[in-house]
């Protein structure tokens, strides 16, 4: 028998403002920390998760049992599974991050003003960053190893089926920061699951700089109607691909079927295709995505070309579906499909095949989506074929960082000034 | 007698709605001109401001006599007024943004990737922009300038007190704007002064893409408390100089004397002033401010330096006086200073007086503020000072753009990817 109290139970506001202190004072001195020290720690952050392997890997078998348990569906456990080969492409990618160029420190512009003195805008990090996550425990060490990258502290929420394995490699991953000079406190995770915590994540303005949610829509949309710091989410993908009357027949096939089936789950994949009246080979791209196993839903034109496509309902035109299904339209040359996509198009990536350049210039210009393409596939979207590296998310949003973020998305600027005495007159 | 029905009243939400769906379609519009026809349409803005003179002093003149009826003091009656320098001052700056470089069309970057895609950063208007303000008119002429030479169209929201000279000024820039060629709805004066209406702004996620605060602090608490929308905000300036020991004294004293009292009302007053506790001429650098008018709040070693030097109290250090009153505090050391700035600062403008290069560069790395200065006054914290041309604020927020904001912070980007039929693996 004890006498000792039971601990108080600290509110999630002051659980948040403990852990953002702290975090904050750990990103001070990951600010100061080179590009190569930060790079070593890293190194040393891969190390020991490979190290942890059979830790990593016994946590995992519990949140998979508990997940069984729970009736979690096949889809939901194989993002939560971890072995050994998910587990090595983990630190592998911590090590990937940490060979990417350091952005801190950048000089974006340099003037000299007349009265002499000198301006510089020079990237920072962000500060401290809140990521709020579901079931794939591998953002855990993705998101911490960007945050670090840019010299910025990061608070980890988790989802609650994950939450075995994220302590997993948490620990793991802050004793090989530890050993290489970053703070602990610099990666945190938030060591509760209660869901007032993460309220209290999204009202902390002014102790956590930015939130990246980074999980499904009605994830994002809690995030965004609730939150009070300033957020870089990823809304829906309700991408297009417009096949102009100029189109090359060859590439607009190859273009179309690649970006609605290579992947149907990703956010860049294609949800609607429209076609010009006049481009000659429409059959031939509705066929081939007919074929390749793709429920076609098309309107009255569309479904004149081939009898297999369903009508379209109106709610079609703006369905992100994320599955072997697509919208398609035919519509009376450019005008018609910018208008479609002005109307319908989430502003994610929207791409035109044409061989005609002032035809795609004027696509490029009027488009108003984070990211606009000329005969290539909506699937390039993403980080890594941006050549970025990694990335954090997809931002939809205008603001800050737009299309795919990686860590310049995670940085913002100071101004430095120079001076020899300057008063202002 | 008529028998026609009062016309309906139009809710707060319904009105933002149908405003911003209008504003986003002269924006789209907006966007296709090019920059020297934005030009010319603000020269025939600001020709039309001159034109219409006579209106626009007989519209300020109500609202100075409403203002002085409803009793305003004397600060907020001179805000309020126009005379015909004044005016013609507002048409000149809507000029001078003509002339500004055209931010939209910028490549930022650009990369081939290895399969042959050809990637670019372009910059892009951030698209419908809401502006909420309080009393001074020019407001009305600077934010429409500034929004429209940039491609955005505007949705503005000035205070009551203002109403008449806003919808004289907002009549005739709206005039010249149309007279070549821009869409009327590219800048849209909210024609309601009901409170319910900012309050639908704010929350018009999806509608409208940023909203600026041009005000108060109330004002700009408000707009961050309430607002849904992305928020470009300008809170406090606390900034501090810090004398340091191998501060040159002659520099030290100018800028001391500049910093505070050049103009106390401004966001780039200093308001605490640290010296070194080995500064040999701390004594001259308060005598200066001191007879200069200044008021003093000291810690206990800087009072030591002047017995006009009153005793500082704890909130001293956290006040943002914009008046002509200054803390002091003696520290010892770089150190110090950084501490003292890192837990007081609002990470405004913070500046150092020293010859020591390297302490001036420690400073200008470790101090987390949207503007570091050596051996300069605060007081050049400013758009115009920094060569933007004009500015719509100095923005204390950590994303999307820090320090004075003009033009490039009222745009975004896009990606334009230029393909040859690629395709994903």
């Amino acid at each position: 028998m004890t006498t000792d109290l039971a601990p108080a139970v600290e509110a999630p506001e002051a659980l948040v403002a403990r852990l953002a202190g702290v975090g904050r004072a750990a990103q001070r001195v990951l600010a100061r920390m080179d590009a190569p020290a930060k790079a070593a720690a890293l190194h040393a952050a891969a190390a020991a998760l490979r190290a942890a392997e059979s830790t990593i890997l016994a946590a995992n078998a519990q949140d998979m049992a508990a997940g069984e348990a729970r009736g979690l569906t096949g889809a939901m456990l194989d993002r939560l599974r971890l072995d050994s080969a998910r587990l090595a492409g983990i630190a592998d990618a911590v090590d990937a991050v940490a060979d990417l160029p350091d952005p801190v420190g950048q000089v974006i512009d340099r003037s000299v003003r007349p009265n002499g003195l000198e301006l510089s805008r020079v990237r920072v990090p962000v500060g401290l960053i809140g990521i709020i996550y579901e079931s794939r425990p591998n953002v855990t060490a993705d998101a911490a190893a960007l945050c670090v990258r840019s010299g910025n502290a990061v608070l980890l929420r988790g989802g609650s089926e994950a939450v075995h394995s994220n302590r997993a490699i948490h620990a793991a991953l802050v004793q090989g920061l530890v050993s290489a000079g970053v703070p602990e406190a610099a990666v945190q995770l938030m060591p509760t699951q209660d869901r007032a915590a993460v309220g209290a994540m999204l009202t902390a303005a002014g102790l956590i700089d930015m939130i990246i949610p980074r999980g499904g829509k009605s994830l994002v949309a809690r995030v965004q109607a609730d939150a009070r710091v300033p957020v870089l989410a990823h809304l829906d993908g309700i991408c297009h691909t417009f096949i102009h009357a100029a189109a090359d027949p060859a590439k607009a096939r190859a273009i179309a079927r690649n970006a609605k089936l290579r992947r149907t789950g990703i956010c860049g994949a294609m949800e609607t295709l429209l076609i010009d009246s006049t481009f000659p080979d429409a059959q031939a791209v509705v066929a081939d995505l007919l074929d390749g196993g793709c429920e076609l839903r098309g309107d009255a034109r569309a479904r004149a070309l081939d009898p297999r496509i369903n009508p379209a309902s109106a709610e079609d035109w703006d369905t992100e579906y994320l599955d072997a299904i697509l919208s398609v339209a035919v519509v009376d040359g450019l005008g018609a499909a910018l208008a479609h996509i002005e109307r319908h198009s989430s502003h994610h990536t929207d791409a035109i095949v044409t061989e005609d350049e002032s035809v795609a210039e004027q696509f490029l210009a009027e488009v108003d989506s984070a990211i606009v393409m000329v005969n290539a596939s909506t699937q390039f979207a993403d980080g890594g074929e941006f050549g970025l590296g990694a990335e954090i998310g997809i931002a939809t949003g205008r603001l800050h960082a737009r299309g795919p973020v990686a860590l310049e998305g995670l940085t913002t600027y100071k101004w430095q000034v120079r001076g020899t005495g300057q008063v202002r007159l």
